[in-house]
This record gives structure tokens, sequence and C-alpha cells, in this order.
């Protein structure tokens, strides 16, 4: 068994990290942290996670997360870098946040609009690479990752195989994605409200500054071995959670339906947690909710020339702590899969 | 005051239009009617209709629906036509239906797979035309309107300007919608089931197939005086009304935000029911619930060289009920606002 | 014309009342004043009111409501009564807030823990009186109303008639009330948030405890001629509006389900917006969104002995902003029904 | 390992079934059937259960059910009891139907209108009894037994403890119950379509003719030893899961709320899936979302004399699917917590 602390342990984030953790056969749940909750049971703040309602939430420092053989770090952009150089060099830690995401340092000045913290081995093992590699094989016998984003998660897995095949035109891809309204934290913001949410449809961080953009751009690259550019463009849904991300992309010439989606079943067919839907059905949110899952599906318009590929993710699950957790796998040398759910919770 | 008859008044649309047409000051609603509903009270089948709750539902015939100054037809595809040739030339007739939308009759038969009915004066008020025109000119006088599909509204409204302008390239335009399922109509399909929807998103009709695609095309090529291609991808969202229209096309050479900016400005400054939001605030579905108004706000990523285009309504006002209403009071002579709500249902 | 001020617009129920009152023949919006967003535009707070977009709020001071005829007050409690006493006697004023409504100082201090700020004329129109009268008649000449509280107009609308009637036990009146979140305002709890709310319900002010206790008892007690005792158990369901409440009363021995019915259609044949269902069709918040309509069935559980009314309101409508537009009405000696929505917003 | 078989693989409760079977640490899934949707991929209809995505939907037969340890039934009312018969004895049935519930023949008639099938053992295992004794006690060695429905399984455990300790009259109970739209299954009614469902609460079976009414009697009046008369009104929520019950009974005389709270304290206190929340915290629906928990609060009105006990339980997990692997593990001398998550999935 294996211990693992969770600092932001009261957010979203951290919860579900917390829910996946409580779940997984080699995994003792240690330390939970917070900043202004410390003190209060975690049952105040995430009562869903009962068998841990009476624990009380420590202060986050690297003192309390000391110890333990991994840390998964859920908390607010910036936090990380000085927490982490606190942690022993051995232990594995598991960053939510996206300090560590970039490897470009303009890009995150551009971004960001602070300093580059620098970059860890990126949390995404299934991204195909150029030249036929896999991120898996990047992130044995690490002991830093940094976990993506929640839409760089599905975007990046949607359009990496014809990437890497050269299937489709890098410099023009168009993404729209959809996301539940957990994706935007427990921050007190009035659109956020539930009376502002149901019902709605909104976009938000439109025009090319959503801090995903060059996130899934520097996955695109790493798939195709050449720059790509991504207008993106996300929005909000009446849902707690999951995303749909639209992709699209030019599609090299005298490409086929075919050969398309063949290129997905050859990246995908041995991957646990991907899986291309049989032609005629679509992803959905909720099929995923609660899983490790990603469905795809790929099509081709040939008569405007585009390739859409849509994904279908939980942000939380597979976006976030799902996807730490894989990490945390790898990085352990246990089953991938390992304490990862497959099923979802439906309807 | 002058008498309008609904036929399809058990549908989404029919009830829109009974909404509406119930607060119009110069409207007299006359009979509503059904298909396989005809005979029950209009009460069991449009609980909010509370003023003609026990109005008898009549059978759809040319004989239920003469005598009437307009009758509105909010029918399924291919009903529209035999019904319309019953009906007097004087009788304003405004058609929900698809029927009558398309100038193109092989993209008709591309899209429809059916013989093409014809084409009608199509009712979209407020869309700019190349030269300097707008389509509100061409209703004038007409007897039959084609009311637009609720995708073409919002999407054409958003991009008409920049076409019109020359500020968009037309040869690869990308637009990903969401619509609550009302759009779907009342059909018992087991994917419209509450279970099913809430909580979940998920795309249909993609790879370019959705029947609104040539009708968006149409419309954004009569704004451009030159032919336009559109990737257009549908989503379902979980929400009753509303359509979040996210649409992007490559910018021309040069092309400033402010000129941009300008163009919609200049386009729908006098326009009762478009709003062009202030910079920075986005449009939401929830803002425009009940409302006859459009939400546009439009933003320029340079670093990807394109014009991002947001637009919210409701599809069963703006989208539907409401823009046959604009239509019905441009063919009567009535002021085009008439009966027509400008304030959403909020929150 | 009149002209009407309203005081905490930036609100849940002062935009609700702004959006009624934008749609009523007789009245001019004046001033709109709020708090801490005094100098915004009310299109930042409230982009839903497209006509009054570009309106800068005032500060919610006396100056700034003077020279109306009417001033609507959408502040929180304890806020009314200092203003109303800086305002001309012959101003209107519609308290939406609870700080005139009991007429019962001990209940008032019992349930709100304050001083007793005095009691208005309570208006709740259709409410029927012990004797035969009915409340509609003692608002006739009135200046100051204390608008009803959303639970209180649903609950007593709903077993008003059967108490009047001596038809219910007095003594064991049970209520369980479901809300859609904006009765809750736009305040920044934690709960409240979308990712909450979507998907749950839950009870709260639980045993007892709720503020509109004692008004629905209030109210029924002057129904019946004698006093009432009464449950309440709300809570708060995933919609942004309405309120369905299930109302059960002990059934007077030997009470029979057509003398229940009779009494209904007695007490409310004539009323403009309560609506007694035909027996089988059962209210549904849905129906009656952005309306000012109240949904009514009844049925007697003769195994059990107990009446079980549900009524369905819209919680900003009718069940505030609505029902003071209709005190307006008759302080003004206006048609009751003018500027009123009974036509729903559905789906 | 044990296989079980489950018919009725495609409805809501058949799919969360499998989703807990699958995973079970000791069941392998046998067949899965269905009726009209034999011969189909399960995964056209149960697109979350990946694992099983493949797998060819049998028909609902005999001999496709025979050859397992355990089979359970997800079927309409009525299919049952035949098909129970066709199996051998030693293979343990769990039927998530209401065939087998009642003992009262005479109360089966009377709100099911059919001959009654007889009665199998109870699978409430928390469930306490007049006496002391607790329903699990009576599950040992059985192999047949009948899944409580999901209002009897929230309503009976947050009343039991209250009327097996006396402290509760049994004759004037109240319970206001709130349910997700899967409570209705996969049936296509109009009134469960999305776009009627969202936003919207409505009651249906009033009046005392919902069927869970004398299942809830029943066990009510098993746990006091004395007869329960109940007024139970359902209510549709718009959610896909969970049931909010809200019940209230008459105060014993002289009850305090420290005794009432020391008496589900006793009663639940070693109980993996029922919680007593802290004193001011109150269950939600969503944070038991596929949990097979009991969030369970209790409060006593003293000024009306009521005690009113509110429960949320996730109404296909532990309100039917997860409530029959409880009893499964039962049956098989199985830990009875094994493959049941006592986490949420939340927000």
């Amino acid at each position: 068994m294996v211990t693992v602390a969770v600092a932001g342990a009261t957010g979203y984030a951290g919860g579900e990290a917390l829910r996946l953790l409580l779940a997984h056969p080699e995994v003792t749940v240690g330390a939970v942290t917070a900043g202004a909750s410390a003190g209060d049971r975690l049952g105040e703040h995430q009562p869903h996670l009962t068998p841990l309602a009476d624990r009380v939430i420590e202060p986050t420092t690297a003192d309390a997360l000391s110890g333990h053989d991994a840390v998964f770090l859920a908390l607010p952009h910036g936090a990380s870098a000085a927490l982490a150089a606190e942690l022993p060099s051995d232990v594995r830690i598991l960053d939510c946040g996206a300090d560590f995401r970039l490897a470009d340092a303009a890009a995150w000045q551009e971004f960001y609009g602070s300093e580059h913290a620098g970059t860890w081995a990126y949390g995404l093992p299934e991204l195909r690479l150029a030249g036929g590699g896999v991120q898996r094989d990047e992130l044995t016998g690490q002991t830093r990752v940094a976990v993506p984003g929640c839409y760089p998660t599905a975007c990046s897995l949607a359009l990496a195989p014809a990437a890497q095949a050269g299937l489709i035109g890098l410099d023009d891809i168009v993404i729209v994605a959809a996301s539940g309204t957990s994706g935007a934290g427990k921050a007190m913001k009035p659109h956020l409200l539930g009376s502002e949410v149901m019902g709605s449809m909104s976009p938000y961080g439109v025009g090319g500054v959503h801090r995903h953009t060059p996130e899934i751009e520097q996955n695109l690259a790493r798939a195709a071995g050449a720059p790509a550019t991504v207008s993106f463009t996300p929005t909000l849904a009446p849902m707690p959670r999951g995303i749909l991300a639209t992709c699209t992309a030019p599609a090299a010439p005298g490409l086929s339906a075919a050969s398309l989606r063949e290129s997905y079943e050859k990246a995908y067919g041995a991957e646990a947690f991907v899986q291309l839907l049989p032609e005629g059905q679509w992803p959905a949110t909720a099929s995923v909710l609660g899983s490790n899952n990603v469905q795809l599906q790929v099509s081709l318009d040939e008569r405007v020339g585009r390739v859409i590929v849509v994904a279908a993710i939980d942000n939380l699950t597979k976006g976030t702590a799902g996807g730490a957790v894989q990490c945390l796998n790898l990085l352990l040398g246990l089953d991938e899969t390992a304490g990862l759910p497959t099923v979802g919770v439906s309807p």
C-alpha cells in the first residue's frame, strides 16, 4: 500500500481525487489539506466522501504533506512550485494545476502573465507522439508529473492520431468545447450560481485567450512533429460535469473516411480508457460520468474538406483526478488502470 | 384585428406561436389544429396556454384553416406544400417548416432526399445582402413566407455583416452550435428522455449532414455575393430552449478588431431585435429566453487569423415562432415589433 | 401613465419587477436603484432587460426614489421600514420584503429575531377570508402593501378555500414545498453554485423554523376564522424558478371529493390567475413559468383522511413581482390583470 | 466467483445492476437479456457500460437465465412470477419488481389490480423490526428476495427507528418525496421528455394511490408492531437520479429532540450504508449519487408536534440495484458491502 496526501481537498479536483483514491486497491489516503477550511471536518465540505467525513482538514503545508509516498496538488495556479520545492525529491507529486505543463516559457508568459515555473513530465499517457512513440513511455521513472488540463485532455486525444498520421492540416484547427460547471471550480462567482447556469449556454475566454490553448497546441505539435495552430472556444454548459469537445481540422488531400477511422483504431485499439465508438454512435458526456473513459467518434466532411472528431470525457475524472491517478499508477509501476472506473454512472 | 390560425398547435413550435399570438395586440387566435390530437382540449397538450385551455383542437385540413387572414404552419417537413396549395392565394402563410427555404433544388435534393417543393420569400428580415440591401425589403407584399430554421437564424445573423463587408473568407467557415432539446420537437425518441438529456452534451448530424447546413450557406452567400462553405456541427444541450452558435471564419488580411466591430454596429445598430453586446460581455441563452432577441458578440483572434462571432437566441422564439410573427407583422404592414418581447425571462 | 421606481434592481425580484413593468401598458419605469452596484450599467447585472441595458443604476436612497407614483422595494429584510418612512405617504409602496407582512409582533420576533416594524395591507388579492370576504377588498385605497412571500402565496391559495369552507382540520396541516434556486436570491453561497444545485434536491429550514411558516398560518387562520398550525418543510430543487407546494390537511368528517372540488370551483371560478385544473391533470412549475398563474389540483385520500392540494407558481412572478404588480393595479384602480401574463413560457 | 445474469439489461435498473456487478470483486457477469432489444449489442442501449459494449443481448427466457448462481430480474411488474417458476430453486433470484413485496394479498389487489403472486423475503437489510430484530436476519439462507421499491427504501429507513422505539404516532404519517426521472424508467411517455422535465416539478400518483404506499405502511407496521397509515405524495424532479423523502409523523407526547436523535444513532450507528448526518447538515441527493448510501437527518418541530426525518438516496443504487447487490451478498455469505460504493459521485 502506498500513502497519498491530497492538497486542496475541499475543491472539486481534490474531492474527485479522494473519491478515486478511496476506491484504489493499493492506496491509503493520508493527509487531506486545505487553506481557509483547515480545521473543519472534511464532511462539511465534501458530504459525498462518507468514509472521510470525520477527517480533520490540515493546513496545506510541506509539513503536513511530508511522509507520504505521493502527493496530489489540487491548488490554484501558482501555488505548486513553492510547495513542491519543499518536498523530498523522491515523493511523487502529481500537480493538477497548470504550473509545469508548458515547455515554452514564452507561451506561458503570454497566456498566464507570470514567470514560468518550469516543465514537468506531461501526464497524458495515451498521447501519440511524432515518430511513433507514446507519452506513456516518458512517464516511467518520473517523480514529478504535470497533470494535463481538462480541455487539453479531450482535445489532444481527439486529434493526436490524425495529427501523428499526417491526415490533417495543422495550421487551421478549430475547436469548440462545452464544459460542465465544475470546471470553473468552487469559486463564488455570480455567473456560476445555479440560477444563472441552469438553462443557459454561454461562451467564455473567446478569441484565443483561454489558457488551455497553448497546451493543446503543444500536444498536437508533439503528435505531428510540426507546429500546430488552434482556434479554441470554450463554452459553459448547464451540467455539473463533462466536456464535449468538437474538434475540426483541414483534411489532408485525398483522405478517405476509412483511412481516418483506421488511424484511430490503430492508435487506441489497445487503450483501456479510450473508446472509438462504432460508426453511427456519438459520444455523450453522460455516458462517461464518473469514469476515466474518453469516448471518441470521427467523421470526414468531404464536401468542405474537414475532419471532425468529437470527444467526451468527465472533466473531473479523466480530465483531472482520474488522469492523475493513472499517472500515479505508472509512476509506481502498478497496473495503469488500477482503481480507475471504466464504467460511467448513467443515466 | 387579424385572425390567425395555427396548424400543428400541439407541438413546441405551434405552442410558441400561440403564446406570442395571444399577446399580440392586433391578432385574434383562430383555429388551432393538429393531427392525431384533434378533438382533444388544447389544455391537455399545452397546459401553459391558459386562455386557450378549453379550445377543442380541430383536424389539420384546408377547411379548418380557411377563413383566416393568416395561417401558421408548424408541421413536419413535407406537409406544407399540399396544404398551402389548397388555401386562397391572399391568405398569408408562414411556414415554420423547411419545404420552401432553399432556392437550390439540388441542395434540397441532397440534404432532404425528396423533390423540391419550391421557394418562398425567406423570412429573415435582418439578413444583410450583398450590395447593401436587407432581406426585410423582399418581404413586403408577400403572402407566402418560408420561416428560417433555428440554427440558420442564429448562424446567419452572426456572420452576415462580416460576410457582406468582405471581412471574412467564405471557404472555410466553421460553426459549432448547441441547442436546447425543444429543437428536436416532441417526438418520442429515447435519447430525448429527460433521464438521458439532463447532465449530458452530445453531438448529432456530424460531418456536414445536418439539413440546416445549405440554408446557412445560402444566407451567407447572399450576404457576400459569393459562394460560402460551412462546416456545421450541432450539439444537444441539457436545457429546454436556446441556441448558442459559435461561428468562426478566416479573417480577411489586415482586419482589425475595431473595424470588425464597426461593421456589426453599422449593420445592426437600428435593429430592434439584434443586440451587439458591449465589449467584454458575452451572449447567454438564458438572457434571451422567451424573447425575440439575438445577442451577439464578436472577436478577432489575431494569432490564428479567425473571426469568432457568438450568437444566442431562443430557438422557439426568434428561431421559429417569433421570427414568424415578425414576418407576419411585415406582411400586414404592422410595426415589425408588434407583440414580440424584447425582454427575456431570467433567471 | 404612472411612473414606478424599483429599489434593488440588480436582484432577482427587482429584475422580475422590471421585466413585468416594461410590458405594462400603463407604466413608465423610473429610477432603478441598488446598493453596491450603483453607477453600473443595468445591462451588466440584468442582461435580459434589453430596453434598460444602458440605464445607470442609482444608489438606493429616498431621494432617488422620490417623485414616482409608486415604488417597488426588492430589498433585504429590514431595509424597507427606514426607506418607507422617508417617502411621502401618497406614494404607493409595494414591499417585496417581509418587514410588514405579519400582524403578530410576537410571531415576528420569534421567527425573525428582530423588532416588529409594523403591519401593512397584505397583498394577496385572491385570499379567501372567513365570513365570505376576499383580501382584494382590503387593498382598495391603500398606499402601503406588504407583498406576500413566495411560499405563502402558493400554500395559502392552495388551502384557503378548504379552510374557509370548514372542509379541513387546522391543527395538523403538513406542507412540503420545492422551490427553484432563484428563491434564495443572488447571494454568493456555496450551496447555490450551479455545480452543487444541478442534479440535487435538498431540504432547508427544517423543523418549523422557516420564516414563511407564521405567514402561512396567519393566512389560513384568516381564511378559517380560527388558528391554524402548519408543519412546513421547504426544499431546494434543481431549477431556476418555480414552486411546487404539496399541501395536506386532515379532511373534515364526511367530506366528499365532489364537495371539496366544488369549494375550489366556487372560490376561484372567477379568478383570472388561479386555475383549478381539470380532474386528472396536475400542476407543473414549467407550465406557469414567467406567468402570474397559480395552477391547482385537489385530491381527497379517503383511506387516510387527508386532503391534498398541490399548487404550482412561478416564485418570481406570482410569488413576488407579479403579485406586486397585481397589487399596484388594484391601488391605482387599473384592471387587476394589466401587464400580467397568463400564459407561461413552455417548454 | 459467482456468475450473475441480468434480465431487463437495457432498462435503467438493469443497467445499474450491471454497473455494480462489473465492479463486484466476487462476481462474473453472465447473460444479459431483454425483450425487444434481444440481438442488439448492449453498447447501443447502455453506452456507459464499456466493458460489456460488445455483448449481444439474449432474449429473456428461463433458458438464457439458467446456469447462473444468481439472477437479477429488472422487469415490468407481473413478469417475474412465471420466469421464477421456471428457474431451479437453488438459483438466487433478486426481483427488482414489485410482484413479491407485499404480504397482504388484499393490499396487493387494491393497489396493483391483479392477483397476488406471493411473498418473498423482503430485501431491506437495515429495516428495524418490532421486538428488536432487524430484517437482515430474515434474509440469511434465502434464495428468493423481493428487492424493495425505491421510495419504500428511503421512507422506511427514515421512519423505522422512531416507529420501533415508539417515538411517533402511526396513524397520521405524511410523506412527500421527490424522485429523479430515472424512477419512471425508459418508457416513452411525453411528460418524461427532457423538454418537459427540465425546469419543472410536478406531482403524480396523488391522493394515496401510488403503489409504494402499502409497501411503506407494511414496513413501518413491522417496525412498530402495529398498523401504520401513510399519506404519500410523490413528485417528479428535474434530475436523472435521486430521491429526497421528507417524512413527518406525529411526535409521541414528551418526546425530546435528544432522545429522537439517540434512537437513530442507536439504530444505524453500525450500519455501513446509513449515515445520520451531524446536526445542522442536511441530506442532498447529489451527495449520494451512484452510491449505496442513505443520508438521514432528523428534526423535532415542538411547536406543531411533528417529527420530520429527511432521507436522500440514489433511487437506482440503494433504491434498486444496489439494494439488490447488498441482498445478494447476504445470500451468498459475502461481506454485505462487497462491491458497493459508499462514496458518491459529486458534484
